[in-house]
């Protein structure tokens, strides 16, 4: 039975959430098919994650293990491919809890940087897992600057070989997934030594454990880094090289090879090889980075029409936590910024298609722009979620402090995505380098790639909005947002060139500006998600009932970026002190809009309680039943040897006499 | 051996280390006795914290216990006593890693609570451990809101006894530290009721568990809550009370008490108490809070002049990551204010002890400005640290997201402390209340509590700063603090009285505000730590070195508040455009001016590697190393039943065939 503070929520639902949630994936039919793959996963025990708050990283990891395992035998059992429409719903109804993600890059980095004869032997063997294979690029040492990388390959002509070497303790290999304890095979990325001169980094096939018995391979050493933030289930591992040996047909060498006589030999276009990597910083967003946000807003905003607390009017009931205005300014930013990012991520799916397509034609043009967008959203969305999630555990007070509630493990998962495939401070300085270029090519009436067009028209003007209403047209906030990124890529440039022209050196310069280097790129970023936010809702046209909630959440995800960085608009005045209390007020009305429709909003995003996981969440909203339920199953309520050992003593006072 | 890159850091200290820490101490002879009380607990293996990252909730739990009864014998041992100068640095130096602090606040209410009669029975008893107490408030349905407590206490005037009863789900008691698994007696809080009336809540010893064999006493069920982000340590437990019959003499009545006619008498004032409640709220701030902070910095900033990562200048090695810009702007605002927050720490601490003087002289007067103090400053504190924590943490990338590193374990704890003893947002309008009555009071010309006088003195000029220089000048910063506290304050009242006086109902109208109320408290807040910071370092004059560093620390702590929240100084004009970049450029000239003393300021709070017991902030430097050997050591590295069971078989492809 549904928890009536619940159930009244749902009553009066301004829109059709199925209708949404079609929207949100697509279409009825990929919902249809998104469903179809969450059942068969969740009604099969094994890929049960019930205790999953319960277990040590050991059993967490067997229980990945496991799963993976099994998941072959259900792809086949249920005609799922790699190549149908249901593959990509899998990790995501497996909620990411499952082994052997690296064997993929393993599998995806051959398959880029391998020739066409090491494709043929390895991808075979890989499919039918022959061998389990990792990616070992990451040193302890050495992280994002890739050129510092210490491990080395020298290429011992007499033998044919490669001879492979972590030459210090800050050369080992470190955090590689799946390596710690499953891995057989790993692609280790070495500096390539030929005659004693270096060639730089290159990929190499290394086998670490014999595929008999899985005991190290001679001269390897390796093992699982331990405890960490979150990923129990995952044996990121340390790969130490002493003198391995590895036949020179194990050097990736689709783009470079070294041939029998030491003869290094370069061929072909890397590009598409650096364009790969752009498109996984974007393909992480979707499952990595929104998906917790949403099930975030799922929990903390479900919970909050559940739990009543103190009174907002002397006499009646306790009220409902959503019904407090800072409860409110808390969450639903949070559930417009998953709207908004939701739709971002579409746009960038789109634009990077479209470049892969010109990318086939042999035409880069694309690339930097690309590598600019991909660089500075998974930065500013990563950030954003990140910061949401963890918004939403606060809001729910101890019980969100609970792991049963399933929001520390969110944060403490989505937090890495912070971190991985590029460190997000470096990213943003990557997307600013972009925006400065654009910015003075700009100036010089040169053309620049379409996304920072807008650079070329800098307006000195002033907002036009005379009253709060007026903060609620898409024209008005996205012209505001387009301003402040206008404004704080052209003073950085500025604040640059006079650095240099006052004789500082170029790179002293550049460091000197990198904290408003990363500024000016989060407000490029920024007024992107909130342009394409509004563009997506004037597309909504023919559905009215949709559009029109789609509208306040727009308005909302614009006006809270600017109530929460009011200085970056009131800056050079082109906001005044009296809009800004337009927008103070307008924001504030907007969450009493929202609030009504808070619940269906996130019933759209359509999480099944087994995907929840959360004690909190449910959508039946019996918090308390379940918390208490599922406390009662905690091996801290098994007999402790504490008892025994050391509380007898103390209450029967027969410790030895102090 | 120190690794030269953090050696060369400490040969260029402004100051002298030593004697900052015995500022920071007090005087050099307590910072002798902190050290012999850490020297202590820290050569007695018994204590040792060495595998906390490794162990399971329950071996944390059965660890803390066995610190907890070991701890009796060292205090004798030692002849340490609770008012003996060595007592409040044993917490510290055990890091929190201890059992049964919930029995000192289960003593620590009865002597508040109870009578005289109570408390001669109870303390001995508990002083000698012939029981085990805890405090039980909270319940699974309430947790701020008090009066909406639903546990029952029925007075039966038959047998002279209450009857006690957690009547539905909501009203099970939910997080009693120490009362999952260890204690025998709890203070219950609970409805009492005579002869069919409700008296309101209050305070009962219960017994929950047999002293002979610890089992649960006839009508309670009791058990741990279960999983948490942190505090594996402290079993935090549930409590079901069914017709649980307790003696008359069992309700704590030093203000109120049931007589055995069931007459119900008041006597004494509970404002006393109610001055407990917010001292509790001051005494966390150094251990809880400002302890994780200065760790946190210690570590992070370490591991900054350890790790090279890129190249600042072609053709050099690869740079400390501390000499980045976007580096020094993460850690050192921090490190700033952990040194912020440590004086107003301070000052918090003597203006308690002034009150508690004038309140033993029945003067309650300065009640209010207390509590709002404490409300405030805890909420601020709290918040600030919590996210330097997280700050610091992300700031050593990979590595720091290792528990290994410490970081994630101090952030996930520090996380509770936003939320227990008052959460956050609900401290922050009991502030908010104050200052609103404050200024309407000086608005009347009547007189105001000491901190809150600015108030009266509304002032429209504007900022006089003339150059980024002047924004080093105290007088400068604290004075535009002030005028923000005061814009905040008075537009909020302003509000509030508008709303009403158009006809919306009181309480919908301070709803209507809570945001922007919120806003005010803490602006409050951060005007009185810049200030107190400011005069802290003015009564350094005789302490030349330390005070000129002190000096940078306190303008970095304000210039980053002007630049982290640029709106509020902005929107009146009260500080223009042209003097808010005078503001950045000032602040990014002093990041880089403290840099050069990071390592030193961090030395000065004076961790040893066991308190901070993290692979990247040991005082040697050895990163790479300790994280190597330690993950080694763990159990993540002990051969694992997936080989054998699932990895075996598909390596051989001896699985059932698909």
């Amino acid at each position: 039975s549904v928890n009536p503070d619940l159930a009244s929520e749902r009553q009066i639902a301004s829109f059709s959430v199925e209708k949404l949630t079609a929207l949100l994936d697509g279409s009825a039919e990929q919902t249809r098919i998104r469903r179809a793959v969450v059942e068969a996963i969740e009604s099969d025990p094994v890929f049960s994650r019930e205790n999953q708050y319960f277990q040590t990283q050991n059993e967490r990891y067997e229980s990945a293990v496991r799963k993976a395992v099994h998941l072959q035998k259900k792809m086949h059992e249920m005609g799922w491919t790699e190549n149908g429409p249901e593959y990509k719903y899998i990790y995501r109804a497996l909620s990411g809890d499952v082994a052997f993600l690296l064997h993929r890059v393993f599998m995806r980095s051959i398959s880029v940087l391998g020739s066409d004869k090491q494709i043929a032997k390895w991808i075979p063997l890989a499919t039918q897992h022959k061998l389990i294979g990792s990616y070992a690029q990451t040193e302890l040492g050495h992280g994002t600057y890739l050129q510092g990388l210490e491990t080395t390959a020298v290429f011992d002509i007499a033998t044919q070989e490669f001879i492979l070497n972590t030459p210090k303790i800050s050369a080992m290999k470190w955090w590689p997934g799946d390596m710690g304890r499953s891995a057989t095979h790993t692609v280790v990325f070495a500096q390539l030594y030929v005659h004693g001169k270096c060639y730089g980094i290159h990929p190499f096939i290394v086998q670490i454990r014999s595929l008999q018995d899985h005991s190290l391979c001679p001269g390897v050493t390796a093992g699982d880094i331990g405890p960490k933030m979150n990923f129990e289930h995952i044996d990121n591992g340390y790969l130490l090289l002493k003198n391995v040996r590895i036949p020179r047909e194990n050097m990736l060498s689709k783009f470079c090879e070294v041939q029998p006589d030491g003869t290094y030999v370069k061929q072909g276009s890397q590009k598409i090889n650096y364009f790969t990597m752009t498109t996984v910083r974007i393909s992480l967003i979707s499952d990595e980075v929104l998906t917790p946000l949403m099930k975030a807003c799922t929990i903390a905003i479900r919970y909050s029409v559940v739990r009543r607390q103190s009174k907002l009017k002397p006499g009646e009931q306790e009220a409902k936590i959503l019904d407090y205005q800072t409860q409110q300014e808390k969450l639903l930013p949070q559930l417009a910024a998953a709207y908004a990012f939701h739709f971002i991520d579409d746009y960038l799916q789109e634009l990077f298609n479209r470049g892969y397509r010109e990318i086939q034609k042999k035409n880069f043009d694309m690339l930097p722009e690309l590598h600019a967008l991909s660089s500075g959203f998974k930065a500013m969305i990563t950030q954003h979620c990140t910061a949401g999630v963890e918004i939403c555990l606060r809001a729910c007070g101890g019980h969100g402090y609970s792991l049963l509630s399933g929001l520390p493990s969110l944060y403490t998962k989505i937090l890495a995505s912070c971190i991985y495939e590029g460190e997000n401070t470096i990213l943003l300085l990557q997307a600013a380098r972009f925006l400065i270029k654009c910015f003075m090519a700009a100036s010089a009436g040169q053309p620049v790639p379409l996304s920072a067009t807008y650079l070329a028209a800098v307006k000195h003007g002033k907002c036009p909005a005379k009253n709060k209403l007026d903060f609620l047209s898409p024209d008005i906030y996205t012209e505001a947002y387009q301003h402040v990124a206008v404004r704080l890529t052209s003073s950085t440039a500025a604040k640059l060139q006079d650095l240099i022209q006052s004789g500082v050196k170029k790179h002293d310069a550049w460091n000197q500006c990198t904290v408003q280097l990363v500024q000016a790129a989060k407000a490029h970023c920024h007024y992107i998600a909130v342009k394409n936010f509004a563009e997506t809702v004037e597309k909504l046209e023919t559905k009215a009932g949709i559009q029109k909630i789609m509208k306040h959440l727009c308005d909302l995800f614009a006006l809270h970026g600017i109530f929460s960085n009011t200085g970056a608009f009131l800056h050079d005045g082109y906001i005044s002190a009296a809009q800004m209390d337009m927008v103070t007020a307008s924001y504030l009305d907007l969450l009493a809009v929202i609030r009504k429709d808070a619940v269906p909003l996130v019933d759209a995003f359509d999480f099944t309680d087994k995907s929840l996981n959360s004690a909190l969440g449910s959508y039946d909203g019996q918090v308390y039943q379940r918390l208490y339920k599922w406390a009662q199953k905690s091996p801290t309520n098994q007999m402790s040897p504490a008892y025994e050992r050391y509380l007898k003593p103390l209450l029967h006072n027969t410790l030895s006499k102090l």
